[in-house]
């Protein structure tokens, strides 16, 4: 099956130029100069399928680099599958997703890598991979890092806070650092100083501050900022690559430039959500529905900060000036009912996670229609540099022969509508995205050269995702 | 003409793949999957000519965005014209040079800018653009801006040192600065505190010490930094897009990396010079045949920094933090006999200049070989980021389809011996990089479809290199 | 005639006790516990003067670093004379001013510092010494220097604003700081890049923008910022201590804090006005009288800053981290009448300065009040820093044996009301303190045993001030 | 009884003048114009003792603000009794110590401030005060802070590394600071991360590196100036006043210095051995009689740092730039027999501690000589820093009238041998600073009015020191 996608402007990480894509069964076989009959071919007419790019951009399709489908959450499940989340990946853009494999105290790190593969395994409107989380480092865990690296999974994530079910001491966490400046691996860190929130969150709720805003009060920018300062000097000391994510406050985006400024390797992922949405408006909020459990909805971790203290400037120039690199969604989404409002009158009760898995291209892209990014930096953020720093570069990420058709046409002169009953194919019982008007719109999805969405439909098949064994990050310095 | 670059590793900034690169007349029509039949026709035999690439590099075409060539100084004239100049520059893999119009005080911008077309059509073997020098900002001049830009000179280069040459005062600064803010040009500073040197050159000269040793001694690294700061803040005031030519001073770029964090357009070249010599090791070098004066060979301005202030370490690190964003050469080459000894017994009257437009792809590929940079990095540095930055991306500086086919096939089992008598083909009577081992080879150079450089000879034609009209740089964020 | 301050709390810089103070002649010969009868001699039968300070503050004597009387400015005089200056400085509390001899570029440095002596010698009522402004540095004003050292000028200052009437180019800056280095005066700087600004107020007023607030606008931080910078490379190309005059921009103060934490000798005076005063409160004003002239009341340079922009907050911040160290008025009155005036219809041609003199002690203790800095920091910065930067510590600055008898017993539960018909003694025909009130009061004024002030009167006389010969810097680490 | 200490220079912070010190019982009662008659009465007549100050330096007693006398640690005590370590205080110029009220997890806060004055009651050359050691924050403890500060106790020490022993986590931390925010206390923190430095440890062990140069390499840079970093932003997000004691990581300073400039309560001591002493010169030491478990004389923690990063630089550097206030002693001794060598074969069972207290003053002085700080510096880093800074100045900490008694005599043109047999009053069976010559001598010591050394004879009495019931820090900005 060949397919021609003409008449676009393709764009990259560097700029942007007129060509067709050339596709030939899963993979893109040619870039041509539009209009090239190419030794006498007529190459329209060739093809199978011809998709008309024509005043669109063509790039390659989303990765999502963080996202936590079904995930197990204080007796609940995150309530996308992976069915519904990689669905609702494909109509936003999104070709590849990179989901966390969770392992609690408890559990075995490859028992738990094992039942990851069963969850998502025919399950997939999009390709996935997995990156690895330990919640306690023994050394059975290091030695499953070098098992779980052939495995594809390069990538290994801790947490500084969620003390009992996540928490890694600064011990263990130096241990895996060297593990991983031994074997290559990237590592992840959730960066929260956990001690610091536990006691504010205790001290909040014997106060009588139960609601959702105070989940945003209890986890200070302070308790980030040290905790991502504490993960850089661990990585400085060890030699290991250091990926910080879901940043959120500008103190920690100054801890991350400082060490890049340095040549340490050093990075960090924000996520819509701290470039749109606050500590009062969302957190805050109260609905007639919901009263002022109303924030709930956006109870998320790190949580929405103060819109007074310019993050979300901050934050947007931090993915100009690269001291961000990426954007993820850190998607993890719990319904109002029966989820988030097990935490009615306990905000620490609340299931923590919001979606965007299908939003995050169009909310990137509004950034491109506001002039906060460029174009070029859109595709950078949202596919080149995923791709690159999970180890994926050449296969995604990139428009190039060889490399996976995994291209989204996505229309300049389109309109997104985002919220129940609009664009919403989420799970999720509402969106924390409701009523965003986005000025842009994703025409056309194609994953290994299958159409996943055209004309406002998805004509994809769950089933089709495969998994992708990733190479250690081609991020480095 | 058709021609395929078959079996070799397209890189670009951000990654690499094997694919064949079809060339038609002077643009590159087609990227594909090597070995491709692509409905049957057999590429290989198709073409007029297939260029082996197999085991090496394709890399886009050099672009040198900082050379010199026959300037006049000081009574004489840089050592190379734009024939044996850009000759030399094709035989290092470079495809692309962008020279500076010159323009004194009492001269008229447009006519010099006329002259310089004068001097290089005809006469070049790679494609050239143009920079102008303003070195007095009347009325005239910022009237001449506008006007240039629509010719395609889209950047402008002030000078803080060289008082009654070069110079312009913080005022004229502003005043290009203000028009730069309001066109988009992008303003090139020559950052050094002139009155600063011109008083410490004086004191020198007064004490005896006339050796080119103290040609660096009277340039300190202070007043390149307080320069670079003093641009900056200029740069800032105006809202101008700020290039820093030549940064050689460590402290220079905490400025400018300073500025980038915040999110300030302001970008920085360095050259190989101040990757790879130091005051001690040529200013202070003694021989047979020159004595003391053999340090003339290296007097450049900004000038080589001390082997002991870790400039060279920073320098590198600079370029993989990207707090500088390009390597050019400053191309300026003075012979040792007749012009270099005009300085004989008085550093000051040394034309300041040394050449390298033929060794800069080898001298940074060596900084992949000890991993200093990666390959992306190279490619970026000297190839991807002078096009975005001078506005060529497109047409320069990427391989695909609809792109001059500008492209350097490179060798990395190949070796490069630099230096008279070995790989020199600049009209400089020394090579002030004698002696340097590059393990790696320029094999084969094309530009816009036609090799220039195979087999190590020269096949390209003096008058084939075509001026390049450049737009507004694509690189400000 | 003996003198015992008795009831009161000493103040210093470290802190404060109860103690008495005798004073013997000019001098202070003791300090000692409060009613101690010391060997069977009842002091305040036996001394011909007691001063009751109970329940109030007993400090050294107001030194204000930073004055311009009778300063020859663009045809006229600032409107105080050595007479009413100095009386003024009595009324609040200051005991010794440093004055600037004036040199201007067609003159004789000692000629000037001749001429300044005579201006003051029999005409003040507070103790004198001089600062020398050197306005074009020759060799001859390179000799001067090391004559005037001889002479108790230790400190010069160099303008890096007001081309053709103060301005020194970076040459000269280096040369005097040079010899600065050499014979350890101390290099005062007034820290504005003048081409800057020139260009700036020449493009306002042919925008027509020619009232008082362009002042301001045209002066903007960055101007600032970056000649502080400036000064600060060159005096540590140089070795020199630097002392930045007026620091008003919060740029500035970065600048100099970087360079003071590695442990350059660089200095900073920030004036009442730049902690209490802004560019839309003041020079913004519009009142009855003189419609939007009457922001003329405040035009001094630097300016006063935009209160949007955190600069008063960053100032007091300043004092309390002794990033800047000490304050001054930089008083320099001009009337509204004939002399401000001047500049109506055009802002460049106002008069530059204000005049605050009389109320530096009371301004400064208002941030006691207000919690802005302890009471040990306000004689810090009033007095004892001003002693030890320009070398007067020991006779000035202290209250111990040996001293000169100046002390200000200052009364914690008085009140003071500035204006014009309320506290008010200087020359100038309006108050650019108008309407401040202060909640503490200068009690007593005491100069060399002498008292000048008691019981709100003046007692003193004009003709008591003696020149200060004073020593090198004392606060060089 | 009534002493006269005449013809001396008395030296405080800010200068230095000629006065003479009138003591009259426990009190300074006056400071006089050397040679006064003062109404007659002949002082030195009358007076029951003169101290001839002629050509000596007049101070303010030493406050050395870090010992632990008889610590218990690892089953063992620290060498010097309270009678032998403020004997030795006495005999080098300190006449007031803070020593450390020891509290492990399953002890009474209040019970052991109780044990410590029992040990300390009657057994002290010099006066004494108490800072808290909190080893567990339980509410218990928090609710002791208030009933230790009524007794005088006003600062209290946290540990962030030996786990099981000493340290507090996080949350900890927090709630104590919330605390001292709340009633004013000043936070000390011992700040190295203990779950890096135990794995360190470990490993090290395990691989069988086990003499006491270990102990520096185990306890690298990045695990204090993290932990500084830490304790820093909990200090911010809380409001506390915050001392790191014995800071030895330049890049820990940094973290201090950033603080302070942003006008953060947040202060830093360092001690005579990170200023001399280096990891490769006294840990790695090899000798006859101990062979490489020489180095175990110096093991401390914070522990030496290598001379060749720059931290001793650094740190006379902060001494001078006030980035560090003050310098004391940690005098923490452990004899070589029985005590140090209960970690042979196995460094982290060597007793962490060396002692210093009798050659502060000597050593800093020293610094006065080399010219790395100035006289003032050296009475304000040793004493009045010290009095300010733990709520004692007024009594201590100054020359005044009302002032204890405390002086010391320093003689300039005097000299000092430190080591067994020579200057060593201490218990411990080695010196740490054997062979250390100063160029100045403590020639007199007075505490409270009693001489305790002169003529090079300990003349004093043990049971004359008191207790120091002190105030809350008076050095808060």
């Amino acid at each position: 099956m060949k397919t021609l996608i003409t008449g676009g402007t393709v764009v990259n990480a560097s700029g942007r130029s007129r060509a067709d894509v050339l596709i030939d069964g899963e993979q893109i076989v040619a870039l041509l100069e539009p209009g090239s009959t190419l030794f006498g071919v007529d190459l329209a007419a060739s093809v199978d399928k011809v998709v008309d790019a024509t005043g669109k951009y063509v790039v390659p399709g989303g990765i999502d680099a963080h996202t936590h489908m079904e995930m197990p959450f204080g007796g609940t499940f995150a309530a996308d599958t992976f069915t519904t989340g990689t669905t609702a990946a494909a109509w936003g853009g999104t070709t590849t997703i990179v989901d966390f494999v969770v392992q609690y105290p408890d559990q075995n790190v490859l028992d738990q890598y094992a039942l990851w593969h069963d969850k998502a395994a025919g399950n997939c409107a999009v390709d996935y991979g997995f990156h690895q989380i330990l919640s306690d480092v023994q050394d059975s865990s290091l030695a499953a890092m070098d098992e779980l690296i052939d495995e594809g999974v390069t990538s290994f994530k801790l947490f500084m806070a969620y003390k009992g079910v996540f928490l890694s001491d600064d011990g263990q966490i130096l241990r895996a650092m060297q593990k991983a400046a031994d074997n290559g691996a990237m590592m992840m860190m959730h960066a929260e100083n956990g001690a610091v929130i536990d006691v504010l969150v205790q001290q909040a709720l014997a106060a009588g501050n139960t609601s959702p805003f105070f989940h945003g009060t209890t986890r200070p920018w302070q308790a980030e900022a040290e905790a991502t300062s504490r993960a850089i000097m661990l990585a400085d000391l060890t030699g290991a690559p250091l990926y910080v994510v879901h940043v959120s406050a500008k103190q920690a985006v100054e801890q991350i430039a400082l060490a890049r400024d340095k040549g340490q390797n050093v990075f960090g992922e924000t996520c819509p959500q701290y470039l749109y949405l606050s500590l009062e408006e969302q957190l805050g909020a109260v609905s007639e529905q919901w009263g002022d459990f109303e924030g709930a909805k956006w109870v998320c971790s790190t949580p929405l900060r103060s819109k007074h203290e310019g993050h979300q400037h901050h934050m947007w120039q931090a993915l100009r000036t690269n001291d961000l690199q990426l954007v993820s969604t850190d998607h993890c989404p719990f319904c109002m009912a029966d989820q988030k409002e097990l935490g009615r009158g306990d905000f620490s009760k609340i299931p923590n996670g919001i979606g965007s898995v299908e939003h995050r291209m169009d909310l990137m892209y509004q950034g491109v229609v506001t002039g906060q990014i460029s174009l070029e930096r859109w595709v950078e953020i949202t596919s080149v540099t995923p791709a690159r720093m999970f180890g994926m570069y050449g296969r995604k990420g990139v428009l190039a022969p060889g490399a996976d058709a995994d291209v989204v046409v996505y229309d300049p002169a389109g309109h997104t509508s985002i919220g129940l009953g609009k664009t919403h194919h989420s799970n999720l019982d509402y969106s924390p995205w409701e009523g965003f008007e986005i000025d842009g719109h994703v025409d056309t999805v194609i994953s290994r050269g299958q159409v996943l969405v055209a004309d406002d439909e998805f004509v994809g098949r769950v089933g089709h995702g495969k998994y992708v064994k990733r190479d250690l990050s081609q991020y480095l310095v």
